[in-house]
């Protein structure tokens, strides 16, 4: 008998996977002469962790640690270094019982959806956007509702789009710096949105996955203009720890209990021998400055390349490690010129269409946090081209 | 503007966490002449990881390895590593495209129902249970239908209780061995409910997270009787890697692609490093073994001493780490009487609440995965009570 299949399997792929085959398929079949594929479709660092937090992974392993379960929030004297953290970068003083640490920020966003949302409410979010937000809002039932953005607000939503909303979404959904535009809410527009979101009974849920990773303005946490607000954040960008997959919430008060039970029944606890790591890479701050620096150079090169090469229309890449190109007056769909420039240039990049359904087709997003030599020569291609 | 809180929020906490933390606050206020806390409430193995499988990861990280996402279904090496598992462990020929690496078991349950059911959807399984799936269930706004089980069928569901549940549900969950009780569907038993299962439209979700710790009869997966199954499996217990959080999905080709979809979008990949040390885990068979021949060792003395200390109904412990005590004929509600235990004895064990509401406050889990010499104490201490 035929059994059935639920609708959260009509999930659509995060296809910057697809994106990644692809570009290793055509790594696999180049040969010995052939110029090496140049990687820009992947967020991910080029270097693991930074070398003292795999030390401290070394010695607790060298010493028979059992890394056993933690609880369901984490180490305590990670939650407490996590509550520094705020108060070194931000000023902003949090009491570590509202710190939860979670298996990457991939974690983190069923535990903030289920506790704040229901089946059926609607939830605002800019498009351009990471693709997980929408695909995980649907797999529970909830409805993504788009603000369509662009240039003119560096990618980001305003307040007068969110009074345009009738009725009112359940909740906001912020990214900045952003996945894919690279742009960021500055400190009185994020400040005003959220005090937006708290006048009008809208839960803010703001990734700040990408802090640390910003290279003109300074950065500011939405912990600090809202106390309903929940922030979500990661080891894997500035840390550099992608795979080990641990990140961390600041949650509202009304919603400590709750998201704790969650996380205890869901996840039990996030990767023990990741916590040991991360709280290691606190005290890593001199190399991963360093790592960002370098990323602060491939942007302006290629920020200055990239014209040249044909691409005119690039956001405004404040932070994060990626740009985002407008292509429209190339006369080709974004999914096609991603493939022609990685069989033509052997460089991969990601189409837009993965991050908005609309406008994407006309944009790709090309990632910079690959080695500084390999940008430059992928800067070098494109200008031969 | 007060904000809306989700009906995810309702979710009972796992109680076993707030176990522990009461025997935590025990030991931390004990004298240095006070007995040690003798810790029967958690399901951890006291060891952790065997020592190649730490030896692996200590040499990955010693290299430089950059642990970035792996695939969202994991290592291939990996994949085709649990695929010979099948073929070692039951004779059972299994394509690797099949098996997803998962973060933990507790990964795994989100991807199954999400995949499998739809809100609203009747899931059946056998009461004592996990606490987790039928919290992820009702968060998911799935349906737990609850069958009545006792001694008399070793808690675990039969076909006749199946065939009584009108209408058919969209899925049964079942775990052999199971927590708490310990004991085992034998392998015709779980041929023939996996074969109803096929004729009648149910999907079978199989737990066999406690697989290689079974001490009588031998071992069956639920994959070898029905291509549908989706079973479930982790490195935390046999493997002894709680907290690396790793474990592994065999699923049924349908799902295979909408189970993929999700994991990209929800988890990304579980842990590298744990991921590394899981492959070589299952080159330590011999360290394992010896660890499950000592629970079998503490398993034998508890049977032994148990009767004899006023816990005459005990399960039918065949494998796990855990003994299911009725303590229905002592007259007190086993919340209190854990509480008295933990106070007089300094022992912890876990109330059956968690695991049962309508019969639970009748029964205590003792769990004896902790060290030999400290179950053979405690054993002392009840047989002196």
């Amino acid at each position: 008998m035929a059994l059935k299949i639920g609708r959260g399997a009509d999930i659509p792929p995060f296809r910057v996977m697809d994106v990644i085959a692809a570009a290793n398929a055509h790594a696999a079949k180049a040969g010995p002469h052939d110029p090496r594929v140049i990687r820009m479709e992947v967020g991910q660092p080029a270097l693991g962790a930074p070398l003292q937090a795999v030390e401290a992974a070394m010695a607790a392993l060298g010493r028979g640690h059992p890394l056993g379960y933690t609880e369901a929030f984490g180490l305590t004297s990670l939650r407490h270094r996590i509550a520094r953290h705020y108060q070194d970068w931000y000023g902003t003083s949090l009491d570590p019982a509202r710190i939860a640490v979670t298996t990457g920020a991939s974690g983190a966003f069923p535990l903030a959806f289920l506790s704040a949302f229901d089946p059926g409410d609607s939830i605002a979010l800019a498009a351009p956007y990471y693709p997980p937000y929408v695909n995980i809002l649907t797999a529970l039932g909830m409805k993504p509702v788009i603000l369509e953005t662009d240039a003119e607000t560096r990618f980001q939503p305003t307040v007068a789009m969110l009074e345009r909303l009738e009725p009112r979404p359940a909740g906001l959904i912020l990214a900045s710096p952003c996945n894919p535009a690279g742009t960021m809410l500055h400190r009185d527009e994020l400040a005003a949105i959220a005090q937006w979101c708290d006048a009008n009974g809208v839960r803010l849920v703001s990734d700040e996955i990408y802090h640390g990773l910003h290279y003109d303005s300074p950065i500011a946490t939405a912990a600090a203009f809202s106390p309903s607000a929940i922030v979500i954040n990661s080891f894997s960008k500035y840390f550099s720890m992608t795979g080990w997959r641990v990140g961390w919430m600041v949650l509202p008060e009304d919603l400590c209990r709750a998201v704790e039970r969650l996380a205890q029944n869901m996840f039990i606890s996030a990767p023990h021998i990741a916590q040991v790591t991360a709280e290691a890479a606190f005290d890593c701050g001199a190399e991963l400055d360093a790592r960002r620096e370098g990323y602060r150079r491939s942007r302006d090169l290629l920020l200055e390349a990239l014209p040249r090469a044909g691409f005119t229309r690039l956001s405004a890449a404040e932070g994060a490690f990626y740009l985002y190109a407008d292509i429209s007056d190339r006369g080709e769909a974004s999914t096609d010129f991603c493939a022609r420039m990685l069989r033509e240039l052997s460089i991969a990049a990601t189409p837009g269409v993965d991050f908005d359904h609309r406008h994407g087709a006309h944009f790709v997003r090309f990632s910079y946090c690959g080695g500084e030599a390999e940008m430059a020569e992928a800067a070098e291609r494109l200008l031969r081209w």
